[in-house]
């Protein structure tokens, strides 16, 4: 049995968002079965920082292996199903994993920090200027394909699609409509349907830490 | 054989920082036979592009296999080594990987731009905030073991070493010491000095575009 941990409680404009989705989405594609366990948000534990040095989440464990980093667990996974990785073709599926963390994410993110977190729209134009250069690269990936691997849906399509979601759900994809039609295809699945609504669940189950409902 | 693809060509700030140095340093450490050719940097192509739809490098062949993303082709020359992986860290060597790549540089990689590249010293301070965090919980890491895997270096040292490296280089790891002394410690072994020492010599014999050279 697998168990993902994520958070206990967020605040609702980031449900929908937090990176266990791309995990549970990993597990519903490959039918792996899996719970789900928290540590808190806002007070953030020593035992959490014993598992996660940057006191993040995701974490799986699997068995005695306690695993951090969204991009490793769905490696992890992936060597587990031929749903998420058909065989011989693990270096494509991490080299597209990779591609969405550390070329189109990396300038993804201080765009949406700008944009979304801090509201300063100049700092979040100037950090359009290399976001869109990688977007317009991967709408050039996505005018000639699905998916990224092996012409089939896989571990690296989870990523690079929810790493595009968030830009496409503020609207940045208008002009990439390879790339928006790609979020809109990984997102019907029923997989991350599924995902997608255990965790808005989760999270409205929650009762807010004391410290916030008290404030 | 292996062959590593950089470029032809880069300006002197660039020398001794092309992430070719990851590929070259990890062949090195396994012992790993290689040889190296280039794309233009300046007339980029569209053979280069047919292979890295980012434009970037390094790229790598390994017989029919053509792979980008300097971490996905860490982790697949770590499949063949030991010396790189051992036996059974997969998931955890990979964990640090995309923990470089995603969680350090993706912050540290905006500082880089606005400090070095722009010379914006307001973006820069601003950038460091977040950048700052990330160094201070590896630094937390890294104080309690020299190597991240399994108590010897492996292929995660590579990739997160070289990511602390540019910032150590602009003095921003002097309140990190155990991250510093970590750089240090990686850029001692007789692998990266061989891989710096080639990358230099590379970019020094080569012959600027025509284009610069006329202007």
């Amino acid at each position: 049995m697998l168990t993902i941990t994520t958070f206990d409680w967020v605040p609702e404009m980031a449900r929908g968002y937090v990176r266990d989705l791309r995990v549970r989405w990993a597990c519903e594609e490959a039918g792996l079965d899996y719970r789900v366990d928290t540590v808190p948000s806002v007070s953030r534990t020593p035992g959490h920082l014993a598992r996660q040095p940057f006191h993040q989440v995701p974490m799986l464990r699997d068995g005695d292996l306690s695993l951090f980093e969204t991009g490793a667990i769905l490696l992890h996974l992936a060597e587990k199903s031929d749903a998420l990785m058909p065989e011989s073709t693990r270096a494509e599926v991490t080299q597209w994993v990779i591609s969405a963390l550390n070329t189109v994410e990396l300038w993804a993110l201080p765009w949406l920090v700008a944009r979304f977190f801090e509201k300063d729209e100049a700092a979040a134009t100037k950090a359009s200027v290399l976001m869109n250069e990688r977007l317009r690269q991967m709408n050039a990936v996505l005018e000639g394909r699905d998916w990224l691997v092996a012409d089939r849906f896989t571990a690296a399509d989870i990523i690079m699609a929810d790493v595009l979601r968030p830009v496409h759900d503020l609207g940045a994809l208008a002009d990439f409509p390879a790339a928006a039609a790609y979020v809109t295809r990984a997102t019907a699945r029923p997989a991350f349907g599924k995902a997608h609504a255990d965790q808005l669940a989760h999270f409205e189950a929650a009762a807010p830490p004391a410290s916030l409902a008290a404030s």
